[in-house]
Parts: C-alpha cells; sequence; structure tokens
C-alpha cells in the first residue's frame, strides 16, 4: 500500500477515493454475507462515540432504551398498508428453523415455519403492537423509548457505510395523548439531531419537511436534515416522522382519555445509522485519507516516540508517559483528552501516515532532542502534512484542548462554508438542468438547488429523470411565492433538490 | 396487580414466581416474534450496566470492540463439522429477499436466494473467514476483538431471560501465535468473568471446565463459571474456550511466524449474554419482588417526596432536589451515585411497594416532618419491608455509600453461603440419586453434588436418565484421586453436577 497520498485523489475519482479512505483508515470492509459489512475497530470505534453522544443527550431529553425483537411476523406488517408497500421489495425472510445435512456435508433449510418471518427493516409494527399492550390511560402516555440495533433492507448495489442491506441505527418511538405534543417531539429530536451532528460531527445540515414523495412510509409529515458532501451530492443525515394516528389504528394504540372517552394515540419515530460515518468521511476527508473532527476521534492525539538507543528509548518512553497522564486530565468540551502512545517497533515515518490515514487530529513526535529542549513537535490533521511545530511542553498542554478546539471550529466552519457556496438559488428549468448536468470531474456534481417548487408527483417525475430528488422543503426561508420552475404555479416554498446518496 | 407480595412465593413455584417478579418489576415480556423477548426499559438499564461495566473490563485488558454481519452463507459454516452438528437443530435461515402482496393483502416470500443464510447463532464461521484475510504475518498478532450483537437460536420451549431464541451478548474472538498464548487468554477471560458477576451481580461462582459432552462445539477446553440458584439448580453463567486450530485450519487462518514457516493459529472465543439478567433475578430475589446489588442497579437510590398541602410541596421537592444533588456528588465503587426523586402524582404506599418490585436498594422518603427535623426515613430492600431507619440527614449522607457497600457485600456472602450449603460431597450413587430426587417443595432441588467421575459419554448418559448435567470439573480442588461414583475407576478429578438452566 502507498503510505502518503489516496489515489485516486478526490476530484479524479470520488468513489474509488471514498473506498480507499476507508481502506487505508481500517474503518470497514466488505464481507462473505453479500451486502452486509464489517465494522474494523477503528471504525466501529467512531460508531460508539456516536452512540454515547446520542445516547447522553436522548436520556437528557426523558428518553430511555429498550430492545425489540428482530424478527416481525408477516401478520404484524400487513396491517399498516402504505408501510407494507415501502418496505415489501427489500426484506429479508426467514422461512426455516433449522438445517439438515446431506450425504455430501452440504446444509439444506429444513423445519418449515408455520409463518414466515421478516428481520426488522425498522421496527413501527413490532413496536406499535407492543404499545398497544402497554398503553391504556393517558397515565400510561406519553411513552418515550429508543432502541440501538442493526436492521436489515436488501440491496443489490451496495456502498460501504452509505448503503448496506444490514446496517446499525438508533430508532426512537414515541407515543403521545395529543397531535400537537407529538410534532414537538418530533421537531425537538429533529433538533437534538442537528446540534449533535453539527458539534460532534461538524456537519452542516439544512433542516426541512420531506416532500410527499419521499416520506416515511406511513408517516404524516417527515422532517430531516440533510447534509452536503465533498462531491455535492446530498446524503440524508436523519430523520423524524410525525406519525398521526396511522400506526395507532393500525395496531390498536389506544387510551381512554382524562374525560374518559376513548382514543388513539399520537406517535413518531426517528433514526440515525451508521451512514453517519459515510457522512463525516465524504465531509472532512482528503487527499491523504481521514480526517476526524476531534470530538468523534477515538484517539485525539498521538504520541509518537522516537529513539535509536536503548537509553534513548528508556528516557523517551517515560517521558510520553507522563504526558499522556497529564494531558489525559485536561478536558476537551467537557470530556478527559484521549490519548494513545504508539511504540510499535515500526518506522516513524511508516507510523505517522498510518495516523494520518486515520484521521487523528494530533500527532506529537518525541525525542531525545525535545527531551533536552523540553519541547514537543506537533503536527494537527487539518494543516499541510510537512509542517509542524515545535512548542515548550508545557505551553502545548496548555492549550491543546484550545487547538482541538479550533480545529473542530474550522471543520465545521468548512462544512458551512462549502454548503453555503454550493447551494444556488435557481429560478427557471433550464438552470437547472444545467446545474446537474455531467461535469468534467468525474463524480462532482452540481450541488444544492433551491428553487420555487410544488410539491406532486409529476414534479417529483420529473426530477427523477434527471437523476435528482427533492431532499426537503427547508424551514428557514422567508415569506414570499413564487413561481414552481417545472409547472408555473405559485407556491409559498422552495425546495431543495439534489443529487442524493 | 397486587403490590405487596410476589404470588405464588418462591416456595410454593418457583417457575412461576420468576415470572411474576419480572412482570412486576417490567424487566421483560414475551413478544409477537414467538420465543422472542422484549426487554422493557427497566430491564434493559440492567443490561446496559452490564455491558458498559464489562466493556470497561475488556478495553482495560487490551480488546476492541467491532462489528460482523448478522447472516452467515451456509458454505461458511459447512466448514466445521462440529460446528454445524451443534448448532444446525437450532438456525433460523433466511431463503428469501423480498415480499409479495396477493389479491387480500396477504404477504409471501419472493425471491429465492440463490444461497440461503442463517442468522449468527454465534460468530465463529464468518469471524475466522475475516480473521483469514487480516492475519498474514505474526506481527498481526494477536488479534484481541470483541463484538456486542443479537444471536438466534431456535427455541421451543422458552424462558424470559434464560432461553429465548433472540439473545443479546457479547462475544470475543481472539487469535494467537501460540497454544501457550491462547490458553492464557481464555483463563484470563474466565478469571475477569468471575470478578465481574462477583463484583457487579454479587454471583457465587465455580470455576472450572466442562466435560467432554459438554463443550462448546469445535472448543478443544471450554473453561465456565457455573453459579447456583435459589431453586439449587445451576446456572451458566459465563463460557470462554479454547479452540486450538480447529477453526483456524477450518477458516485458514494462518500465519508466517518469526522463522518464516507457515503456522495456523490458536484461537479462542468466548460470551456472556443478558441471561445473566436471569441469574441475577434467580440469586437475589424474594417474595416481595425483585432485589438488585447496588452497583447494578439503575437507581441506587430513589426520593419519594411526601406532601399534602401545596406550601409543603414546594419545600419538600426543594430539599428532595437539593439532596438528590448532594447524593450524586458521593460515589460508590469509583462512580456517581445515581439516585431519582419520584415525584409523580400516586399515592405513596403505590410508589413504595413499586420500588420495592423494581429492587431498589434504598427508599428515602422525604416529608414535611423531615424538613423540621433536618431528617431522613431509610428503608432498604435487603432489610424487612417494615423497617425503616430515621436518620439525621448529614449523618445518612455521610454513609450513603456504605449502606450501598455493606449491601452489596451482604448480598455476595449470602450467595456464597447459599451455594456453600447446597454443595454436598457425594461418594456413592445412592446419595446421588436420593439428592437430586424429587422435593416436597415443587421446583426447589437438591444442590451441587460434587462426587469423583469419569469423563466418559456413558456417564453423560447415566446422569442425563436422572435429568442432572455435569457442570464443570473445578478448577479449585486438592490432589488426591477417587473411584467415580458410576464406574468405579480411580480418577483424579471431581466434577460437579445438578440440575441446570
Amino acid at each position: 500500500m502507498d503510505l502518503t497520498g489516496i489515489q485516486p485523489t478526490r476530484n479524479q475519482n470520488y468513489s474509488q477515493w471514498y473506498q480507499q479512505v476507508i481502506a487505508y483508515a481500517e474503518l470497514a470492509e466488505s464481507s462473505p454475507a453479500r451486502g452486509s459489512m464489517v465494522i474494523k475497530p477503528w471504525g466501529y470505534a467512531l460508531w460508539e462515540i456516536i452512540q454515547r453522544e446520542l445516547d447522553d443527550r436522548l436520556k437528557a431529553t426523558g428518553h430511555v432504551n429498550a430492545y425489540f425483537p428482530l424478527l416481525i411476523p408477516l401478520h404484524l406488517i400487513e396491517k399498516e398498508a402504505q408501510h407494507i408497500a415501502g418496505f415489501a421489495k427489500e426484506c429479508a425472510v426467514v422461512t426455516h428453523h433449522c438445517l439438515r445435512a446431506d450425504a455430501d456435508g452440504r446444509l439444506h433449510p429444513e423445519g418449515l415455519l408455520e409463518e414466515p418471518y421478516i428481520i426488522r427493516p425498522t421496527s413501527e409494527a413490532m413496536i406499535g403492537t407492543l404499545y398497544a399492550r402497554w398503553i391504556q390511560s393517558w397515565r400510561d402516555l406519553p411513552i418515550l423509548i429508543n432502541q440501538w440495533a442493526n436492521v436489515m433492507r436488501w440491496e443489490m448495489r451496495t456502498r460501504l457505510f452509505l448503503r448496506t442491506s444490514e446496517f446499525l441505527w438508533q430508532e426512537g418511538h414515541t407515543a403521545h395523548a395529543t397531535a400537537q405534543e407529538a410534532q414537538q417531539e418530533a421537531l425537538m429530536i429533529l433538533d437534538l439531531y442537528q446540534e449533535f451532528v453539527e458539534n460532534v460531527l461538524a456537519l452542516s445540515v439544512i433542516k426541512g419537511e420531506k416532500t410527499k414523495g419521499e416520506r416515511f412510509p406511513g408517516a404524516l409529515t417527515t422532517h430531516c436534515i440533510e447534509a452536503m458532501m465533498y462531491d455535492r451530492k446530498a446524503l440524508q443525515a436523519g430523520t423524524s416522522h410525525f406519525l398521526g394516528q396511522n400506526f395507532a389504528k393500525a395496531y390498536d394504540i389506544r387510551f381512554t382519555d382524562q374525560t374518559g372517552q376513548l382514543q388513539s394515540a399520537w406517535t413518531t419515530s426517528w433514526g440515525v445509522s451508521t451512514r453517519l460515518i459515510g457522512a463525516v468521511i465524504m465531509t472532512h476527508s482528503d487527499d491523504h485519507g481521514l480526517v476526524l473532527p476531534p470530538t468523534l476521534a477515538p484517539y485525539q492525539i498521538v504520541i509518537l516516540p522516537i529513539y535509536r538507543t536503548p537509553d534513548d528509548q528508556a528516557r523517551v518512553l517515560a517521558q510520553c508517559q507522563e504526558l499522556k497522564e497529564t494531558l489525559s486530565n485536561e478536558t476537551f468540551r467537557r470530556k478527559p483528552i484521549r490519548v494513545f502512545i504508539d511504540d510499535r517497533p515500526l518506522r516513524g515515518g511508516d507510523k505517522n501516515w498510518q495516523w494520518i490515514k486515520k484521521g487523528v487530529p494530533i500527532r506529537l513526535e518525541i525525542g531525545p532532542r525535545d527531551l533536552d529542549n523540553d519541547t514537543v513537535c506537533i503536527r494537527r490533521r487539518d494543516q499541510a502534512c510537512n509542517e509542524k511545530q515545535i512548542l515548550p511542553k508545557t505551553q502545548f498542554i496548555a492549550q491543546a484542548a484550545n487547538q482541538l478546539n479550533a480545529m473542530q471550529n474550522q471543520l465545521l466552519a468548512q462544512a458551512h462554508d462549502y454548503r453555503r457556496i454550493h447551494t444556488h438559488e435557481i429560478s427557471c428549468l433550464p438552470d437547472f438542468i444545467h446545474l446537474f448536468a455531467e461535469k468534467n470531474q468525474p463524480g462532482i456534481q452540481g450541488g444544492f438547488a433551491l428553487c420555487y417548487a410544488d410539491d406532486n408527483e409529476w414534479v417529483e417525475k420529473q426530477i427523477k429523470a434527471l437523476g435528482v430528488t427533492a431532499r426537503c422543503i427547508p424551514y428557514d426561508q422567508d415569506e414570499n411565492e413564487g413561481a414552481c420552475i417545472f409547472t408555473g404555479k405559485i407556491v409559498r416554498k422552495k425546495t431543495v433538490f439534489a443529487k442524493a446518496y
């Protein structure tokens, strides 16, 4: 493997660059189970931090975790017609409960089940059925439950983190006594997702509502956050659905209200998944590999000891150990700084490039000369690879958290700028078509088109022919009206369109 | 629901008592997916603490987490013959990848897969295949990976937490350059499990090796920890397998050693599961419901405010809030004490019984009189329900951690005693048979039989006819020899036998 740059570069071939970044950083790889990936330790460490950070936020807002079954019997998903239509084409179906070996040792399915099961593509059907058991009175509401789980949506064309048959996610499912309370919950979660992806992942997102054609199957409203990747394609980073009483009616979630009337509950569901890791890669990484926002980095500082003689080795390692302890007592965004000493017996240059490719924010080299001068040599992942700073040790310790913070802010500011620069107000169809025409750089797209558009099936069909989808109707827009660029009809809202993952 | 005692009692009907404890504590319930349970929020909170505590210990010993696919293609599990034989009878098989709705809206499997998949019953086959890719040289060893995941072993007769088709667990999989290193790893993990279940779950366990007939399919040695439940049946609380080179040879995990020779690696695997929650219930709970060891309790102290007038309400709640903050700053076993204020508008007596049934270690009542006297009223879950202590507030705060610690130690000591009292040295077959004959109390068994026994198939068959299994050959035993009580043959080791979950 070439240890210096990623080949091809981002601009040469974005899709291959993406795969190479993942391979060099050892985040994930494809597996013998078609369409499913293996999340390797460095990639899973990112997911663990995402889980911890998001879970803390969900618990602070009154949610609790639970665990619901993986398998859903067919008769349960038959109950919500739109929901079936949305997932029937991509369900893994369990039909047998054991295996029989033939004379050659080959295995065959055996024990046909009376009723087949699907592996959950999402859990509304299962959780709705249980909420119907658990909810009798207004006193039982609201129910605010989240689940961390694996789900399965059969995919033929897969891409690591972005589109795999099995993926990991959290799915929140809440039930409320009133429509207003459920709507507030769905919007509160959307705000929470935005704060989380901005502050932890340094993603820049637009908050808005999905068009009718892009709604979650069975939802009345789907709220979403949409991010822009370096290739200017959109990536849906999180969704929050107001399900109205659709699922409550299909699954019989009813309660006696304070006046003694029997009512159907109002429900929401919402989720983010391991595709967020794909979003981080495609937002921040560069032609040297992965770049991690410090809040997400499993190690925020990696210390590389440098020595030739056994005497130096002992002194240098002792100094590294002391520095690690001192730095671990410092905090960055209210958590201890995560420090790792890499004293594997490899060439210093090789180790340096490995940590560049794994996206570690700060690398510290410590050699005998640093010991003599009481200095450290610092390299930051968001600066040029050959750039280094020699700082007095105490000065670095005092400003370590600030450096991480500066990098975190810088990455978020860059992401905001990039999205702003490549979002275009479009007022006529030719400009729209031109924006999404193929460009010279393979894989780099036009960006986001923001334009007045009618929310109907005909429009969705037109844009689908261009390989473009409606991403959302942003919440943050002025009060004006304008002509839909596809139909000419005067409408009140602009919609964001883009090619998307 | 009766709010005071569990009906039937432990001694009246142990199995029904167990179900009632779970129902009242709202830990879990059966689900519409046959054989799978729903883990409800209070039950899942226990699992989250188990995960956090165990994960910290695994990371401190150099292990990292990763995530491997749920589905395993049949050709992969065909590779290890013993392994197939062990799991073939209980595999959920995925045969189709989509659904078709008929005219009546009924769904049917569609899209037959070229090769079926099983849902992982354990991941040796998948992980072995990937380790073969990742390991080339001795420099790549050891690999020390753990996974937190759901697994599926089809069960016809299920019992919440103890035996369900789907369950949650962690599975560690390691690969080493030498047999000795792999054996040390397997034993180190067994020690880690013992320390964990003793100090966090207050379980008392025997450490030992499984007999040949009880080994993990494909293992050379299975190490285990066995606990005794209140009904004196055994529960396998954790296993750690030395797999030798069996899986390395089946899955081609080979490496070039330091002399340039190609070698097969030596592997281990080990796991504990959600059945640990069943073990906690059956070790500590009583006829009033669940009893939680303080280290495992999601709330260690619940504060129950008592007031009649709005004036009192304001004063009392302010005092509760202040007390919660003060107590949360105290630490118990190096973690902040977990405190909850229950100010739901319910009768004080009802709330009190609910928290008894949920097993919370300490309940604090605070009413207007306590404010006037600067006292708190304390009830401990391990003491009689009507027993209470009135203590000066400052005195309670100063000794809160000590009280939790006393309860934790008390539960562990009880568990040790119970296991010791009901473990019987048996030297002849009639005594053995007598020990396991049905007793007057339905469901309460004879205990553990410790006796010299030959490790062979014939013996396993004899005891199976008695409904008894060999639990383990304990590591901690003297150097004597004795006659196998089944065959008369002189053997060097005693074995523990018991009825088991």
